[in-house]
């Protein structure tokens, strides 16, 4: 058995997660939320005197807005769409006698206005595009959102539904770039706090296929993504727990959200997998919280 | 304009909801997320010494189980699936034309092994049902989760993403009518402290079609069903805030949950729609908690 079902087993037999039948979707204990609550506080603590704003997504995005994104070009292996049942009273009996004889009634589910949010900051630039200019010096949120990756799998870090809690800078191309390198500088300092095992590396996004492959190459070339990595179940492919983002104008473009200056704004952003990063901690200190190192317990119980 | 276009208005206008250009999706604030916060904390404490455990779902569930639940039969016009890209290069490209040319795109999307959870306490009962027979006395869990409901709608209380916090009963028919019972007057009690008029009443789910009229009024005869009712946007149609729910053994028989002499276990549940209640406090209070009144601030605020 490899690392990955054996503590996702460990998991399971201690209650820390329970399990569903499909992979990457798990119910969470007390214990488990007990500790993302207590890291996200620990976060917005830390970012609170530099945010302008707070804001909470529900799990889906409007489908506009996901095509604004270009996550389905560039991701479509991961996407997520909401579809529903919008037919009459005929079209219910049909589906019924599909569900009584076990057969596939999906495909008579239509699209709707929805597809399950694949990055948490994705709903927040339509947000502030409507707003209209940006206010000077820019803005900053912090937000959380429950986000989407088709993704099944055995690692317990690669889960299909999980949360990322997010920092946002939109503004200049300088206020997006030295948001990123002080978080990137205090994604340091937290995992260091967390006394957990960790590195800054450049990175690139998944994208799809054999042209995907050349825009991953163009994305590290230009050093637009960095991740903090932690191992998890690998030393060898350690997990990507943060991660420091510049998207340089391509959302403001994509939204045109506009500078005061008129320019596209240009944004960046820091995410913090909170499974991921609960499930680092758990790894690293035990599966008993109360066991942890006093360090690690007076940084998160205070 | 209506009351309830009228209210979500003022919501959006003070920057307590965000809009996303569809009915019934909004961002939360820190304001809005401040109050549910509070409200979950307050109901987790009056229901901790009788609860076994807690659980927090992600906002989906397995298809083979939300088929168990029965779901689709009943409400499949509310239901939501989710849906994927599952193609090679080759379908790539197709979408990409499809994307670029504003055709849809999304006939092309497979069924995945997920449909967004309809109800918070679903995913609860496979999880129950795998432990083996219950433990003498029964199970009392509290949990949360996410829940989807396919009715776009200009009520800021009828939105098709929110949350619901759950505590379930299962085990023999007196327990499950017991802790239905308990809920009953304990809902009222946190109304009541919360200053909000309300009344309890007998209530059906709305089943889809001419044959679900019958399966509603056979509920409402039944008792199965109350409702906790606070005026939000309309005193001659208040908003359900509440729910007090008995399963008999449906979903005990459905998932094969037996007690410990064998019988299909009976299952209660009460849910409190955590959205629904912090719209009633900001409709009944004002829209600055800081200005609610002593008593209320002092349930939520401690």
């Amino acid at each position: 058995m490899d690392a990955q079902t054996s503590f996702l087993d460990t998991l399971f037999d201690r209650g820390i997660l329970h399990e569903s039948g499909v992979d990457g979707l798990y119910a969470r204990s007390a214990l488990f939320e007990d500790v993302i609550r207590r890291f996200e506080d620990y976060v917005i603590g830390l970012g609170r005197d530099e945010t302008d704003e707070a804001m909470v997504f529900p799990p889906g995005m409007t489908m506009a807005d996901f095509e604004t994104s270009g996550y389905m070009k560039n991701f479509p292996q991961l996407a997520g769409t909401v579809h529903a049942f919008c037919g009459d009273t005929h079209d219910h009996m049909a589906l019924l006698e599909c569900l009584a004889t076990g057969k596939d009634w999906t495909d008579g589910q239509k699209r709707t206005g929805l597809a399950l949010t694949p990055a948490a900051c994705y709903p927040l630039y339509p947000i502030v595009a409507r707003r209209g200019a940006l206010p000077e010096g820019g803005l900053t949120v912090a937000l959380q959102s429950y986000c989407f990756r088709h993704e099944p799998s055995k690692d317990p870090a690669r889960m299909q539904m999980f949360r990322q809690r997010e920092y946002v800078r939109v503004g200049s191309a300088d206020e997006a770039i030295a948001f990123r390198e002080t978080w990137k500088r205090r994604g340091s300092e937290i995992m260091t706090a967390l006394e957990l095992p960790h590195h800054v590396d450049v990175a690139n996004d998944p994208f799809f296929g054999r042209a995907g492959k050349m825009m991953g190459a163009s994305q590290r070339e230009q050093e637009l993504k960095f991740e903090m990595l932690v191992p998890i179940t690998s030393s060898d492919k350690p997990t990507a727990c943060m991660s420091f983002n510049y998207h340089q104008d391509n959302f403001g473009k994509a939204w045109n959200i506009r500078q005061r200056n008129g320019e596209p704004a240009h944004t960046a952003c820091v995410g913090f997998g909170l499974e991921r990063i609960t499930l680092a901690l758990l790894r690293h200190h035990g599966l008993e919280p109360a066991e942890w190192p006093d360090g690690v317990r007076k940084v998160l119980w205070g």
